[in-house]
């Protein structure tokens, strides 16, 4: 078994919720390894990673949700010390999680039909974003 | 080190929180690999794994806090489109997560004793799931 | 690739979160492995694992999230069976999750600047919690 390491960029902005599943695929390739996993990983306290049905209606109605949990308006403490608007984006992100694991078969990510790997930015400002893409397996 | 890779089917009803703990055991067994860990993911984007007790208590009380994130009846954007009913569905899904790993040691899942592995069916209707169920180690 | 199997021991009380960065970083050292990733997994129903940045003002914003999804006072069916007044904890460490992997590169955890490894402590008296911290590579 081995390990293949690779990077993927990304540019966001607020609350985007980026469909990453062809770069993810795209590492996996290139990694030559056909069974095994790979493990995708924000490095940054305020992006999420999970899967979704990647269709215009559920980009609005996760991002209601995560209103229900962590309200933008809300009282944070956290705003009290750092003055950076963001109290709410650390809560949802450490909710959601910063990694997933996905199997791979065959040298392709079991996803299901309607499934993609998303990136979700959780932060209120415009990011550089670079997550990590390790693969897994022989 | 190596990988094993396996399935567990389901059939599942709305909200149903299955106890598949014995069945990622018995990949562990068959996998001969003693010591490392287990990756459960499920294909499909209205479908979450996790860990519970898995006692009939809470079998109401988790879903009673997802309701509380994501209401059955509340507006979703993914209704108006698809109109499959199940909006709730992948927002519940997305929150909890697709995938989980546990650590193996002596050819054992190192779970406590009151927590059990447990798929939970977010959709709203009969499905038949096929889980993957990958051990890594030596 | 080889996979080394490491303990973190915690002694904790209610809704305590526990920044376990370094003791997640001495697994990778003691480890030898300089690429892969590390698996750290909470066994028990009751705490639950993610990343944060580790400031106190969000040490009082998460749990603020966690009593909207599961609030301490509210019915439990789990409650009624055990009577052991931890309904809440159960769930909210169910939604959070037991688990997390996080990449290594250079043998050292690929974190954001302020992003920290945590447990979180959900159950509602004082435990001391042995964590697994397996970490996969070469």
């Amino acid at each position: 078994m081995t390990v293949y390491m690779d990077k993927i960029q990304l540019k966001t902005n607020e609350m985007d919720i980026v469909d990453i599943t062809s770069e993810v695929q795209a590492s996996v390739s290139k990694s030559g390894i056909n069974n095994g996993m790979v493990c995708v990983f924000c490095p940054g306290s305020t992006g999420a990673i999970t899967t979704i049905e990647h269709e215009p209606g559920l980009m609005h109605d996760l991002p209601a949700a995560l209103e229900r949990i962590a309200p933008k308006g809300a009282h944070y403490e956290h705003e009290k010390m750092w003055h950076d608007g963001n109290g709410h984006s650390h809560v949802r992100a450490s909710i959601i999680g910063p990694s997933i694991v996905v199997p791979v078969v065959d040298g392709r990510l079991q996803l299901g039909t309607w499934q993609q790997i998303v990136f979700i930015e959780c932060d209120i400002r415009s990011r550089n974003r670079i997550l990590l893409s390790h693969v897994f397996g022989e």
